[in-house]
């Protein structure tokens, strides 16, 4: 068993949260390559050294401390939305430096800790873990640009001489992540660990349809080709068609409508609207997608509509490594017998990309009320240490 | 019979649109108070003295040309909408300057002429003819605001010394108004002319349901209280229920939606949106509504979220006057016979305020595709020259 302290790691788990602290609750403001977030990443490679580990940070930013010639890689990363909470990232961050620390004191084994760099997309998704792993090419993510018209190449020389080389990945010899798990299955039915199976695939098109604009007054129903309408009766007909297809776990999303010319008194000539589902399983993704295209044409000659797809954006479903999982199952049931559970991750995380390069697995602990990217985001600090026990367990079992 | 002459007015009809002509096709853009609108007018005064009336601008800018003590007013607007058609409004002007020209050549009957001032509703809505007919506070107009910020006020000033005193409608007989349908109807059914029956009311209310935003990845369907699914479900279940009650001339219309936060990756917390039901009858608008709130508070309760309405504005309908309308009904029917129908206005037209003073009736003429408020907005020459003989017939009807 490695000898984790739970205190030590509550302690530097609170003084990470003090970069960018928003003085809303517990709250964040840490977005990457801010002065917060290299303040940040100063401190940790600070923590790291004391712990025995060696800095070295990659030309994307994102911090590694390693341990020796070969190890078990563990982290998460440590930028935060522009107004996030203080443990999306931070805590996997943490737990890895914890359970680094308490290896090294204890004589092995050999564990690395890394907090990768813009996880949270001020620039791209997970960015610098995809430019590492090659899921994002390296020259191109320099000339990426955030919402305010900064380029990755500018906002990065604010880090200067602390950027080195690419670390070699055949050093590693697997990753782990622990996150908190930004949804709400853990916390409504009282599980303490999820043992994640894999991370979803998402597909995202945005569909159009494009009916004619009239005057909401001297036109009758029976003339009228209302875009609205249509995507009414496509999103009805949706939820009836892929409730066919779907598991428990699977998800899909209307989030975005954009009407023409959204006017009370005008019949919508136009509506585009995003259609984004998430699986772990890349066939039922292409059924649903079958399903999306052929309702929204069929909807689309009913009502008397021309049809549009926009590009079919996404990334594939990633499955978790099963020996990995397997040892965090094992760590799980030993730890809280009964009370962790198999599950997909919903959100992207930085273990997509790294599992790329090595096997890679998840856990999650659970998020009160679900809430994440807000201020109030929060865990018992009770469960945080549960994480940090079915980890450490797991990590024995793997890297013994 | 009063003797018109077709191609004068096709000619007055033709000069008239040189004012604020747009360039493209036959469009128009003589808002209300522009320079071009306030050039017609001046025209339009010039036309009106020469053929015996005598021209008299009231403090809105509407401007009246006289045929004596007691005579039937005929007439509707000549400013345009930003980008306007060339007969919206303008047709019933040069219809009323025809007609009562050709009256007084033919020595009676006493027939005056009304061009409204901003019917297109830069300041309101038919602010012209309602602050006349005391529809809207005569003190208060002078404080509407358009959406540049200027006040009528300011507006007004362009008309300078042109402005009198309001004129009393008790020296009105009656009030006809020509204009076209704006609407598809006598198009597509080979219609040459509409006899109005009512101005349809209009109800038109926000409704928003509240629900909770959430991560579109983490959060399992049946775990969701997606503001959008409410809206569809509502509008699904609104078309159903309305159908129970309507009649083939009532409309409904969701015409804008905004939902929040609007993204992809994030199940919509809020949905807030139009919904807006004309009809001419006071009772099916009240049934109506009745629906609207029913059903939204049921599929609130059902999708767990929570539903509020916003204020109820709208206006009543208003019936034309059953002489007036019987008129033009046997004018239509000895012109042309079996081509004309009676109908709804589904548009609020200068019509409505003026039957606050005094009996009130339509005509409308076919609408090419149905298309108004636009450049492309056109009527064949041989159905304005049949609309004009119809009302010509009728007038000589009401007022011999």
């Amino acid at each position: 068993m490695i000898p984790i302290q739970p205190d030590r790691f509550l302690e530097d788990l609170h003084a990470l949260r003090r970069f960018g602290a928003s003085g809303v609750g517990k709250g964040v403001q840490r977005p990457a390559y801010s002065p917060p977030d290299i303040e940040a990443r100063d401190w940790l490679a600070g923590r790291m050294e004391a712990a025995g580990l060696a800095p070295r940070f990659d030309p994307m930013g994102s911090l590694f401390g390693i341990a020796g010639e070969r190890s078990l890689l563990l982290g998460s990363h440590s930028d935060s939305q522009p107004e996030g909470g203080w443990l999306d990232g931070a805590l996997g961050v943490i737990a890895a430096l914890e359970i680094a620390r308490a290896a090294r004191e204890a004589g092995g084994p050999a564990i690395s800790a890394v907090s990768f760099q813009d996880e949270e997309g001020r620039f791209g998704v997970t960015t610098g873990s995809a430019a590492w792993a090659g899921a994002l090419d390296r020259e191109r993510a320099q000339t990426l640009v955030d919402s305010d018209g900064v380029t990755l190449a500018e906002a990065r020389a604010a880090m200067g001489a602390r950027l080195g080389d690419w670390l070699d990945p055949a050093q590693f010899t697997g990753f782990v992540e622990m996150h908190i798990e930004q949804g709400p299955v853990l916390d409504r039915t009282a599980g303490k660990i999820g043992v994640v199976e894999a991370i979803v695939g998402i597909r995202d098109m945005v569909v159009q349809f494009e009916g004619q604009q009239n005057h909401a007054g001297t036109t009758p129903m029976a003339l009228r080709q209302d875009a609205f309408q249509g995507l009414v009766a496509f999103a009805g007909l949706l939820n009836t068609r892929l409730a066919e297809v779907v598991t428990p776990d699977t998800v899909w999303t209307i989030g975005h409508v954009a009407l023409h010319p959204n006017a009370h008194s005008i019949v919508p000539g136009r509506a585009a609207f995003s259609v984004q589902w998430r699986d772990g399983d890349a066939g039922r993704l292409d059924r649903m997608e079958a399903i999306v295209r052929d309702t929204a044409q069929e909807v689309a000659e009913t009502h008397g509509l021309a049809c549009s797809f926009g590009p079919m954006l996404g990334v594939p479903p990633v499955a978790m490594d099963a020996g990995l999982r397997a040892a965090l199952a094992e760590a799980a049931e030993a730890q809280v017998p009964g009370l962790w559970r198999p599950m997909p991750s919903g959100a992207l995380h930085d273990a997509s990309n790294a599992a790329r390069l090595m096997p890679a697995a998840m856990l999650f602990v659970p998020s009160i009320g679900g809430i994440s990217h807000d201020f109030a985001e929060d865990t018992d600090e009770a469960d945080l240490v549960t994480g940090l026990q079915v980890m450490a367990d797991a990590v024995a079992r793997i890297a013994s």
